[in-house]
């Protein structure tokens, strides 16, 4: 097994002046830390997907069944942050991912491509989404389509692109690829954190990586209020880390056919915004913490009530047993926020992007809706 | 009015070795013809729209109402060429309307974007293609969703993907636009080159820009062979040059409201690549040629037999008064391909890029079907 990375992110942590809750370790060490305690040795190079040359002498010396495409900028909000960051975002996703395909099909065409796309693809349409196709039955005819995407910011329409790409190359070159539509993961360890701490997983807060409900158990830890965008009646889907990798090894295991594009729905279980700070705050308080819910202007712009129904079978038959959200996940969330509270910086947990701002046509407020000042 | 382009396709012709049959004028010349014979003048400045500092400066001093955006590389065979030629299209493109978006956001927030897109955004589903948006019922539900896409080359990819970003940008940043989701175009002549013959119009026949009726036409004047791509059953939609340009004109007269992103289907009729061969042969015969129609392996994976049915109401309902295939339009082509005999390089015709060689597994084989040898 290789990991091929950038190290991007991390420089862009240093650029934004954020930082994980956690003291992950520099790559280097994390894998040595790997190959000390797993039967499989990891080794590392670093490569940049969007250098063709060096992707494509990667492929040609490792050789792999099976590739994993997560190196992706994965911000909604970074990506929403200005022209710049939103062309960085669509040069390392889309020309990454393009790249990944010219190099399939150069140097591994019979590889396993598993690429890591997000359930925000489908946005809240007000159907049930299916997994990647739907069956249209339309003035007397019916076929079997992609289903209709609506994402929200330019880091989702990058994978909704991706997923084209991807399926396109299967249709075309008898690519193979499984699309793993991924919901938002909660939770910071698994067994191998918890049998080794120089594996511990990064863990965000901050208004630019952070995710929800991560962010609502470090709030409550902190003492401040669970900052809900809005209503807080979006309603999202969400997988646990410890599923996520699961979920991997799993497509890993039962590839796609030659020519096929399957797409998993990657998520356990569906909640709203509103009942996950809930949730938060009922732990909370049996911790004897009080964290007020408080609702900010939201700085996204999205429904706030809305049907959300989501199918996942595919992952369920191939074998998922789902951990589902319990009190002992969010626990260790606030465990590790009280732990390392030393390296919180409140100022970072505030939405630091608007989607809308500073816009200002009376069309801009009117589409916007509730815009922070 | 402003003309902004930055001349690349003139460079990939001199890169590619290809030429217009036509021998258009620089666009310097070109402006100058059109301001001696037009009431309103037009200007030109030389911009790249992957260049955002240059178009976010031409929007802020031209202050426009409409923008008309076609400033894209258009040939689906120069995108499949190999993966430098991808990205150039991938960046081109894509990069090119997200810096339309973000300048508009900026300087021309209320201004109307007419994008130039293409019926081939939706492949062939085996239903009727809508525009832009479909009802769709599914499991006693009901929402107005996005067409699904098929696109058939990463050309396509990068219209489907235009589309995605302006529809985002109408419904987070309440700007306003048209798609125009255009047919394959034929024709040379305009009232305007008529009547002033230094505004010719490129005619493109080689197999990397050249389109099918078009070639088809320039075949049969040369006595070659109609060159029909695998069996022909292919189905798309056509348009008059003329009446593509009166669908700008119709979209710009009309615009589309704050927020709104709307698709127009701007095609009038439908044919199989087969039909299209047996009409050129009927109008050559007349004029004493008699060309043999030739069935070459298809370079581009597609289903060459299929159902096809698209509406194109919205073009209609605002005045659009379809000019239908006849056999002048054919006659005109065939005029101009002998008058300008001299400057065919017969060499130029064959498809020149295959879309599946040289991949070489047996899935790839399998997936392809007929490939060039």
């Amino acid at each position: 097994m290789t990991i091929l990375d950038n190290l991007v992110r991390r420089a862009w942590d240093r650029e934004l002046g954020v930082s994980s809750l956690t003291p992950i370790r520099s790559l280097e060490e994390r894998v040595a830390a790997w190959n000390e305690l797993a039967r499989r040795p990891l080794q590392f190079q670093a490569c940049d997907a969007t250098d063709y040359p060096a992707l494509l002498e990667a492929f040609r010396s490792t050789r792999p069944d099976a590739i994993v495409h997560f190196g992706q900028q994965r911000s909604a909000p970074f990506s929403m942050m200005n022209r710049d960051a939103a062309v960085a975002t669509l040069v390392n996703n889309t020309i990454g991912n393009m790249n990944v395909l010219w190099a399939m099909r150069e140097a591994a065409p019979d590889a396993h491509l598993v690429k890591l796309g997000t359930m925000g693809e489908y946005g809240t349409p007000n159907i049930e989404i299916e997994e990647g196709f739907i069956r249209i039955e339309h003035k007397g005819r019916s076929d079997r389509l992609p289903f209709p995407k609506q994402p929200g910011s330019f880091y989702h329409l990058t994978k909704t692109s991706d997923s084209d790409h991807i399926y396109f190359a299967c249709r075309a070159w008898g690519l193979r690829a499984t699309d793993l539509n991924q919901g938002v993961v909660y939770g910071l360890s698994t067994d191998e954190t918890v049998a080794c701490e120089r594996l511990v997983n990064r863990l965000d807060y901050d208004g630019v990586f952070g995710t929800v409900l991560n962010r609502f158990c470090i709030e409550a830890a902190l003492g401040v209020p669970l900052t809900v965008y809005g209503l807080g009646g979006q309603s999202r889907t969400f997988i646990n880390i410890r599923d996520t990798a699961r979920c991997i090894a799993l497509a890993v295991e039962s590839p796609a056919e030659p020519g096929e594009f399957r797409v998993f729905n990657q998520f356990t279980e569906i909640f709203s915004v509103l009942e996950l700070a809930r949730r938060v705050h009922y732990v909370a308080a049996r911790r004897g913490l009080e964290p007020r819910i408080e609702h900010l202007p939201n700085p996204r712009v999205e429904r706030e009530a809305h049907y959300y129904s989501s199918t996942n079978e595919h992952l369920l038959s191939l074998g998922l047993e789902p951990r589902l959200l319990d009190d002992g996940v969010l626990d260790d969330l606030m465990s590790a926020a009280v732990r390392f509270r030393d390296r919180i910086d409140p100022a970072q947990i505030a939405p630091a992007i608007s989607w809308a701002a500073p816009f200002e046509t009376a069309a801009g407020r009117a589409a916007v809706g509730a815009v922070p000042a």
